[in-house]
């Protein structure tokens, strides 16, 4: 600690402070009790409790003071931001940490992405803290832009911010001790092995258990909470855009159990955090729901900090950074200030932090080959297709099959009948692959849309009601160097660039959020009635999770899991 | 983890399990819920939850099935015993693992002490952990055996077994910001750093917490326990043979903060050990105390396991040492079987582990340098001597005054007006120092009374009716190589071989309780009406403790803190 024989001597009250907090109704998640007191900072850190001489007193008039709240398990990807104007969005929700699984940067750009992550995460009024992903590629089905084994992780496992190993989503390789995911629970020793095992129970799961994974943040009923913290895996109570679990899980919390529950939103859009909020969404929720505040606070904070053992956060204490949130009310917990390291980053809503210096953007991540005769797919006389069946709100599919619509002896997409066709280029090493099959529920009349964001490998991916908008949509993706677009008729209805890894926006957040709203509007207009067009179509081609699904490789059979034909 | 793949394959099903306790009343700490399960078992380690096939079957028939029991601070040597006897004492009381302090070896024998510890601590049926003692010697007025420098800490801080540095007595140098001490605090960057800071509270306190330290034993009173919890400090409950600490803070706990609690003894002699019991006693009393039974385990196990950072024990799940006390009733937990890895080692009181390999034990610390003419005190006319009064039960003594009683131009001992000779000779280094007192509170009508064990120097403590029986103790303790004696008229009336370290006895569990014992009787046979006489006298020495106390370079006023001259 920097400057500590001084700082020991404010604490002993020999010396002004630079800041109280004075009449401040604490939240002391270490005691379990709100009493009132005063709290001294000195140089960003807490220095003590008690009546301090201070430079500057902040007289809270009976206001309750927190820990700032952490989020333990994020995809950052997933707001499509940078890190810097996710921070804009989060901290005024009172946000102070992050633990963060750059898993879709990795995908792309393996460890340049993560070193891109490292540095574009500095200085920025959010702690962020990295677990380094452990499925790049997530299968040998799709054509991702890196590879990263145990060795590659062993690599950065030492930097100070990188916590432990992501969610090891090849959960089946995990309990049947396949070397390669053993090496890389290995790779983390004596740091944080986070999990993610949907629907595993009994056996297999005390395999998974017992091969050192000690988180998850999958479990969608409370049972399967139940069963997996008997096992001693820390709870991720999950709320995020899509998947929503906390209200179901709430009735695993007892009055001897919650230190080991932790709030996270996964996957959240830039327009619901700015909207909806962060993890104080989390909490208000539990609060809603009968778990008492101190308890929901400290789920929120000190109970992260310790899993993820990020030091000095989390709590309000001598040694600990000075990370509060000021709110009135209890039950309605509403943010009205964010303090970080003892300075006021976020009021009434309004950010005021300072922006960071510039980070270089990583190198372009759209390296193409393909010409339109790709997309042709000839009939040859065949009366059956596999046709891709959305199923809305869920990254599962469902294989339909149906009678080809063909037009000069090519199957062509049939909008009467919502028979899109869709088409999958690879788009980081210029191979040439390009995936081509059909799909149900986009509902498009005219037009396409597309996307670099599409998990995991992250190539372009395209559902259109002709050749030629399916074309332009993926030339104007060329353009941006990456992003999503609704297109028709040659015409650009909306996009939003994504040239950071083809993933995030280098748009500030108000902007960003309106070029999203746009886009989903444009494919709206388009015909399309889903929520969230774009997020549905960036699960299509994500090949772990079940259903028929389509990559750069051709069409996926996730059940097999192998290729399979168009033709039935 | 050795034969991780035969392991997964186990918890998987495919093949018979070792060991399964059937119809067990688990108490899981993790889920904070007691229900039935069965428990698969595999090379010492709980794999799983479930119907499994199994060698041998255990059925429980409904009885309790919790994790083995944790003291979180413990100097072994308060038992004079070696480790494979204390493991002997506590393993029928349910103790699985311990983290001790092993301060008083250290004194005696520097890092060779650190050394036999962590060689004599293996192979044994609990799992010693070590706190590096961070106060040796304990002060300037007092000549130990050895000194140990922060570098000396990181020289052993790698060691898995090594957890942390222990408590920082010198609470004064700590919130002073003395940087000898806060090298020690960062010698154990990333692992347990230890408090002792009795009657510490406000802004000192405050600066205490900062400079790094994170839990503390040492609090009397409730309050003075929730302040220091509320500044982020992990508990330690005291429940030893001196100091009794448990019933008055058990309303410091409440529904949200027994997790940052644990159970310790401190100091617990072998006689208490074997009858009033461990970590179970502190279990049962709290029970008693209205304290949650699935609370008070969590207290006992879980909660001390994690902050010590104590892999894989406090806890019943897979990967976790199947470490397991068997019991019947939740009220009385009177614990009937003891498992270690899977290995029943006690039942219904009885020991039944291995005895482990000898180890070869330290080198002889008895190195004395004195003449009797050291022990003479030459009147020379004065009128007025200081006297060290005796608080019973208490380490502090009072500094009280007397007329000198006056045989042939020498101060002497007075039986009639309770007022001992006292000596203390340096044995570590043969300085030839020797310090020489009176004492007041024995009540000895004749004899002598010695000792080796004198925190926290442990040099040679005697008090006595007459020279002659102090000659003979002293020489007598000489010839057992350290001890504890009493002697009157020439003849040894009881005495406590310690070769070890002038500290520990070679004897064996029953024999040591049982000479104990007969060192008290004879103890009250001189006259001698305190509950603890020897441990009376081991507190008379310690220099850091307030009071008028005598050490090897003479009478010490504690509270300046610096010599004092025995007449007044």
């Amino acid at each position: 600690m920097r400057n500590i024989q001084h700082k020991l001597s404010v604490a002993r009250g020999e010396q002004r402070t630079e800041l109280v907090f004075t009449n401040a109704r604490v939240v002391n998640v270490f005691s379990g009790e709100i009493y009132k007191t005063n709290v001294a900072v000195e140089d960003g850190r807490v220095i003590g409790f008690g009546d301090y001489g201070a430079k500057t007193t902040i007289d809270l008039e009976g206001a309750y003071l927190a820990p700032s709240l952490i989020d333990g398990h994020f995809h950052v990807e997933s707001s499509m931001l940078t890190a810097s104007e996710f921070v804009r969005a989060v901290v005024p929700h009172g946000t102070g940490a992050v633990v963060i699984d750059p898993h879709e940067y990795a995908n792309v750009l393996g460890l340049d992405g993560i070193r891109y992550v490292l540095e574009s995460t500095k200085n920025v009024a959010v702690d962020f803290f990295i677990m380094l992903p452990s499925c790049v590629p997530a299968t040998h089905l799709e054509t991702a832009g890196a590879k990263l084994t145990a060795d590659d992780l062993k690599l950065m496992m030492h930097d100070e911010r990188i916590v432990g190993v992501a969610e090891l989503m090849n959960f089946t390789g995990v309990f049947l001790g396949s070397k390669s995911e053993l090496a890389k629970i290995a790779a983390g020793k004596g740091k944080a092995i986070d999990g993610h095992a949907p629907s595993l129970r009994g056996k297999n799961l005390n395999a998974y258990v017992l091969a050192g994974v000690r988180s998850d943040h999958e479990s969608v009923e409370v049972e399967e909470a139940r069963e997996k913290l008997r096992l001693g895996m820390h709870i991720l109570l999950r709320e995020g855009t899509a998947a929503r679990n906390l209200e179901q899980l709430l009735p695993l919390l007892n009055a001897h159990n919650s230190q080991n529950c932790s709030f996270v939103t996964d996957d959240k859009l830039a327009g619901d955090l700015v909207n909806e909020g962060h993890i104080d969404h989390a909490v208000r929720k539990a609060i809603r729901g009968g778990v008492p505040p101190i308890t929901a606070i400290q789920i929120a904070t000190i109970n992260t900090a310790r899993h993820y053992r990020l030091h000095n956060l989390g709590a309000i204490a001598p040694r600990f950074w000075a990370d509060f949130i000021v709110f009135d009310d209890l039950k309605q917990f509403r943010v009205r200030q964010t303090w970080k390291k003892g300075v006021l980053v976020a009021e009434n809503g309004k950010f005021l932090g300072k922006s960071p210096a510039k980070v270089p953007l990583p190198r372009s991540t759209m390296n193409l080959r393909y010409s339109p005769k790709d997309f042709i797919v000839k009939a040859n006389g065949k009366k059956k297709i596999r046709v891709i069946e959305i199923v809305p709100n869920q990254a599962v599919t469902k294989e339909g099959t149906s009678s080809p619509t063909i037009e000069r002896g090519e199957v062509v997409a049939d909008t009467a009948r919502d028979i899109l066709k869709m088409v999958v280029v690879e788009r980081h090493h210029a191979t040439g692959n390009v995936g081509v099959g059909f799909v149900r529920g986009f509902k498009l009349k005219r037009g396409a849309i597309a996307s670099t964001v599409a998990h995991d490998a992250h190539n372009v991916v395209v559902a259109g009601a002709n050749d030629k908008d399916i074309l332009f949509a993926i030339q104007e993706l060329e353009r941006l160097r990456g992003g999503q677009i609704a297109v028709a008729d040659g015409k650009v209805l909306a996009e939003l660039p994504l040239p950071i890894a083809g993933l995030v926006t280098d748009q500030p957040l108000p902007k960003a959020v309106k070029l999203i709203a746009d886009l989903n509007a444009a494919a709206r207009v388009l015909g399309c009635d889903l929520a969230a067009p774009f997020m549905t179509m960036s699960f299509l081609a994500l090949s772990p999770i079940p259903g028929l699904k389509l990559t750069d490789q051709g069409l996926i059979d996730t059940t097999k899991p192998e290729k399979t034909s168009l033709f039935v």
